[in-house]
């Protein structure tokens, strides 16, 4: 499987896939070491209340119980969370909801573990409770924390947003609702650990940065962030839910107590649910005008992100909302407000999308009723207002990078989907009604301001001669430890045998931030360039003295090979290996992600990760068929443009828009989290209904290659951008099919006949 | 002492000013471990002859001997030198010079060894000698090596010089003849070796090139290259005369007799004169021709260079003068020819000037006698024709970096020794004659085309959080490592107390060729540069992580420390060092010094070493005084103007250009290496006279401050052009008192009033 040359731009299969085929690749969850012990988690069961009382005496009883802890027991400040460590490790006074852990057990066995967790009796006093952020911002709401419900109130203002709804010629204002979506990813939260004789906890955890997490355990648990090292192989999925703690501090404080023997967790599909991390549900509230000719002009919102019962990242989240809440378009006039607001609900959390795919949502519906009331084509009114380069966005952000929404439109316009949709609606059946709808997004790439976005690679020449990548950012499946060997192949001239990868390991590779925000190619990517330059300078440098040769310019590297090409003499890489002292064998390089100079006098709340610099972009066209009778709705055809750069391999980067799609396409017709006053209703996959193969339709996937010069080879991130569109454009097809306008996701049969009886509005 | 900001362009004492005074720093010849063993070379004393026996019994036999080596003890190919391996580590047949070893006695005193040595009994079979270059090239000459007595023939052709003779105005004809000139070092060679448990050999040694001491080794005596380390502490002088193997090959040889123990060799005087390599001997035949109106226009010259016995880097040597024999001028037809021929003379080798120094002297004069055929003003003479950027020298190679010999020489012009002179010459007191001379001179740096000039510098940031330089060139004296260190200082914003050099060292420094060619700043400290760059870089992006911070522009290095300029936020060096990995704790960088793009189709026998690309410019004014009683001559003033680029240290500068002078002027007046039959007639300071400080004047010294782009802030070697101007200067002078051209150096007394006697020509 490990041969031919790596480069970019070719559409190499991912390195990985043999050995996941094969079973051969070890997931976190693949660890079974001898004398394992299992851990587990009592949840409280309770969505607000006082803990009165944690009788584990039961529990310990139990043969095979080797401990039960609770609170006390946790040596460090007991908090985790990303930005706010507002989060407990174990539960001591107050839960906030049902799936607060509250006592931890060390079984024998997962049988006798599940029998302890039965057994443990936790006594809460309830307190009121409260579900909905709107609500939970009322004077007299039930309050979460100390310092009250309100996690982040923030507003980015542009121009004169009142005075410009003078001058609009048409006005529409709407209120869309979205539910908290699950990431549904194969491998749920799971992880080994163990402490090694000097007190120190190694961890092999499925986890997006394991570089944090350390950082976490450390404060949670008092421990040296030294003293921790986390191994994070390739996971079975990740879309933001394993982005800060699920498994890490429960799994050292078990790993504290088992007397050096392996511990392992692993939350089922059930705990999954109960205790992962969601993306949010919000209800945005919009109003925007535009002038009678086709030209955008003011936009006021109101955004209500729900948190769930801790932080997470939420305030960050409603921030990336609140930026991309104007679309991809030019606004002069914006006043953008945003709330992000505890409940008792579940815990919001990074996903995919990260606060975009909700105002997505809202603000291309907005675009469609702003065109239909203007009789403007939805696309021609896109096509105007799209951003370009050296335009400011709706945060009064300059665009100095590649800017690539145009070039997206006018590949969909040239489209025979395009051009051949009346026809293709005209065609349908009986009791079938069809829709074509459009949808222009983009997502910003990296942290933003206010933190490094910075990555360190390490290359190691190898005494055999290979070239070994020393990865920290995890590959959760989206392929970027592929790109990674590209790269490298494409700068050492290296093929697929000569070419390692070592996954992220605390110990051996070097901090690099988390693999999120579609940062993680586009950071460490370039990271790794120059790390390879740096390793194919030397070694040509070398290779000249070794052959007396006066300049350097001669030579290059070939699989095996330095060459001379004047000469065509060669010397093995092995050789020139051995002649380095050990601590010039590897190359480390370092890089930041550049942010922006122009920051406007705006959003001045937020804390860190506003604004941005990058975007990619994308346009989507969705072709959807409802069945009158059942509300059944079925996508029969998708073509999804992006614009990310230049693209390092053009098989992983469509593998990414298909997965982003099918992600959003069940986001907009299945996928929410059922909630009945903070309680999970379907916290299963037999219930919670994700979208199948069966469900989805061909995506056609185009690259509308730009060159973003900052990037590695040109490339942007694009891993997220995707999964805002399916959504809008399902419901513009929706709209255009039925005449009726759902302003409520996801729109299940149910909800779809429910409005056809109402009428269209 | 270890106080103070060290930057770029100060006058900074250099840094091993104290240790040295004090007697603190070690120099090779100071080390005088336990259980020492003493090792001396038997020579053969005899110019040229067969080996019929070497009886060592009598030595052996002597209580206090350990071993008594010959020929026959050698285990390599018993060859060294440079380029070529004509050189016997102990001679077995032949032996070539007087000074040839032909046994090696280790001793456990010096006592015994010197008794040792004298009981050696060489029979030696005389063959016929030859002792002059032009001799030694006629048919039937002794021959000294089985390809002949031609070390290299050479030619480089610009034009057409016979052609362009019948075109001048003015044609002059002059023939020179320079003597051998010892370096006269103050710590003649030697070294302390041993073997370890493990067989390798340790060897501190006072060199100019360990990382090519490895491979002479390794070659001569069959060993590893990898097993030999060779450490250079600073050296008590070398100017060429430790580059190459002195007592290299027979320590090593000695340390694998002497049983672990550790064995010193220490070159007295009279070894020192006898063994050790000299500055060649030339005799140089020109003839050259200009224009009426000033135009230099054609050189037609022969140039014969005695290598004595063996090679050394005689070819190289020879090539410099050769392509220095135009003097830095215009000069459009040139036929320059070169012989290097072997003798039975002491070896000639590397020395300051490198080859440079003979030439200066022949075509300097020539300038004037051209300049007084014409009546033209020496100086207006040369700066008429003096060469500038993208003109091509008198080898045809295009000059296409910094060249300023123009405003040396205007210097001069506007310099009150200048514009004096005639009233200065007219105040000479009774039986006493002045005069005032002028020379014009450059330098190449580096190796020229053909072997890669490079280096590989190492910084190390230290658990305690300073910087640790690796130097792998060696400071000869001349104030590199000083200089390493202000660069170091000068990006990483460090006071000395915080950085540290350690001294080369195979082992722990990185191959960085020889300390010589005038490159050892250059190139070593192009390297330096970007490896303190690549530190500083990483070392503010760890604070970026660190400190949380979006970008690094904001950050930089002060004394122990990284700050964060916006914030005033501080990082100490010493926790940031201890975040690091070992392996990142160091940051290796390398350069290769450019070549020549533009090769002209001439000197094709060159082997390795031409042409050029880069030149330092001097010109030098001397005050001569002349007793007409004695013939004695005092030089009563002299000012050096030179152009070596950007002055990193103006003290270190000058100090370099002191010292040149004084050598050069060591070389004009008194040092000469006389032979009778091979044989040297002054082998020791109390004949072989080198110029006191009573013998200089105070030398003014200019610098023309141009930038080299290329170069470590804008620098170029300036430790050899110096010496090449001292002896036409003070040759014009003395014409210019007494009417008398000398064309054979040194300008002794006795030649002096030997060429009164017969008059002026």
């Amino acid at each position: 499987m490990k041969k031919g040359l790596l480069g970019v731009g070719y559409a190499v299969p991912r390195q990985d896939a043999w050995t996941k085929v094969t079973g051969e690749e070890k997931f976190a969850a693949d660890y079974y070491p001898e004398n394992l012990l299992w851990a587990g988690a009592k949840r409280a069961g309770v969505s607000h209340g006082r803990i009165l009382r944690v009788d584990v005496a039961a529990a310990q009883a139990l043969p095979g119980v080797v401990a039960v802890l609770t609170r006390k027991d946790v040596p460090g400040t007991n908090r985790q969370g990303i930005v706010h460590k507002d989060q407990p490790v174990l539960a001591g006074e107050k839960v906030r909801h049902r799936g607060e852990p509250v006592a931890l057990v060390l079984a024998e066995t997962r049988e006798v573990l599940a029998q302890a967790l039965a057994r443990i009796r936790v006594e809460i006093e309830p307190l009121p409770a409260v579900f909905d952020p709107e609500e939970a911002l009322q004077p007299g709401a039930p309050q979460l924390h100390e310092r009250g419900n309100l996690l982040l109130r923030a507003k980015i203002e542009q121009g004169q947003a009142d005075e410009a709804f003078k001058e609009c010629d048409v006005v529409v204002a709407e209120t869309f609702e979205v539910p908290f979506q699950e990431h549904g990813f194969l491998e749920t939260q799971n992880g080994l650990a163990w402490q090694e004789p000097d007190g120190s906890i190694v961890m092999i955890v499925s986890t997006q940065a394991p570089f944090r997490d350390r950082f976490e355990i450390a404060h949670a648990l008092g421990l040296e962030m030294g003293a921790i090292r986390v191994i994070s192989p390739y996971l079975g999925g990740g879309f933001g839910g394993k982005d800060g703690a699920t498994v890490q501090c429960l799994l050292a404080l078990a790993a504290m107590h088992a007397g050096g023997r392996p511990v392992k967790m692993w939350w089922d599909r059930e705990e999954s649910f109960i205790a992962g991390y969601k993306r949010h549900a919000a209800r945005l509230y919009y109003r925007a005008g535009a002038k009678a000719d086709g030209t955008l002009h003011a936009l006021h919102c109101r955004l209500y992100y729900d948190s769930g019962a801790y932080a997470h990242l939420g305030g960050e989240i409603m921030e990336l909302g609140m930026e991309h809440a104007g679309g991809p378009y030019r606004l002069p006039h914006t006043c953008i407000e945003g709330w992000c607001v505890y409940t008792n609900n579940p815990i919001g959390g990074a996903m995919r999308g990260f606060g975009v795919c909700q105002v997505s949502f809202a603000f291309e519906r907005i675009m469609d009723l702003l065109a239909s009331k203007l009789g403007l084509d939805p696309l021609d009114f896109r096509r105007r207002n799209a951003l370009q380069r050296g335009d400011k966005n709706c945060a009064g952000v300059t665009l100095v990078h590649s800017t690539g929404l145009v070039p997206c439109l006018e590949a969909i316009k040239r489209h025979a989907l395009w051009t051949d949709r009346e026809k293709w609606k005209q065609g349908a059946g009986p009791f079938k009604k069809r829709g074509v709808g459009l949808a222009a997004v983009f997502n910003a790439m990296g942290y933003g301001r206010g933190l490094p976005d910075s990555a360190i690679a390490k290359l190691e020449l190898t005494p055999e001669g290979k070239f070994r990548i020393y990865n920290s950012v995890p590959d959760m499946g989206q392929g970027n430890a592929t790109a990674f060997l590209q790269m490298a192949g494409e700068i050492l001239g290296q093929d697929a045998s000569r070419l390692e990868l070592v996954p992220p390991d605390t110990a051996r590779s070097l901090p690099s931030g988390s693999s999120s925000a579609s940062r993680t190619t586009y950071t460490f990517g370039n990271a790794l360039i120059r790390a390879c330059q740096e390793m194919k300078e030397k070694l040509c440098h070398r290779a000249a003295l070794v052959l007396m040769t006066d300049e350097v310019r001669g030579f290059a590297l070939v699989p095996g090979k330095v060459r001379h090409l004047p000469s065509g003499r060669n010397l093995d890489l092995e050789f020139l290996a051995g002649l380095f002292p050990e601590t010039d064998r590897s190359s480390v390089s370092q890089f930041v992600m550049p942010v922006a100079q122009d920051v406007p006098d705006t959003g001045k709340e937020f804390f860190i990760g506003f604004p941005h610099v990058f975007f990619s972009y994308a346009a989507h066209l969705v072709y959807v068929e409802v069945d009158e009778l059942t509300g059944t709705i079925e996508v029969r055809d998708y073509l999804a443009v992006t614009e990310g750069g230049r693209v390092i391999n053009p098989q992983g980067f469509e593998q990414q828009v298909q997965g982003a799609v099918a992600q959003g396409i069940g986001y907009a017709l299945m996928e929410q989290v059922l909630l009945h006053q903070g309680e999970i209703l379907n916290p299963n996959l037999t219930n919670y209904i994700l979208p199948t193969s069966r469900d989805i339709p061909g995506i056609e996937s185009m690259a509308v290659e730009t060159v973003e010069p900052t990037g590695p080879f040109g490339m942007k991130g694009i891993g997220e951008v995707g999964a805002n569109a399916p959504l809008p454009a399902i419901a513009a097809a929706l709209e255009d099919a039925l005449g009726l306008r759902l302003t409520r996701s996801p729109f299940t049969p149910d909800r779809v006949l429910g409005k056809m009886s109402q009428g269209a509005r």
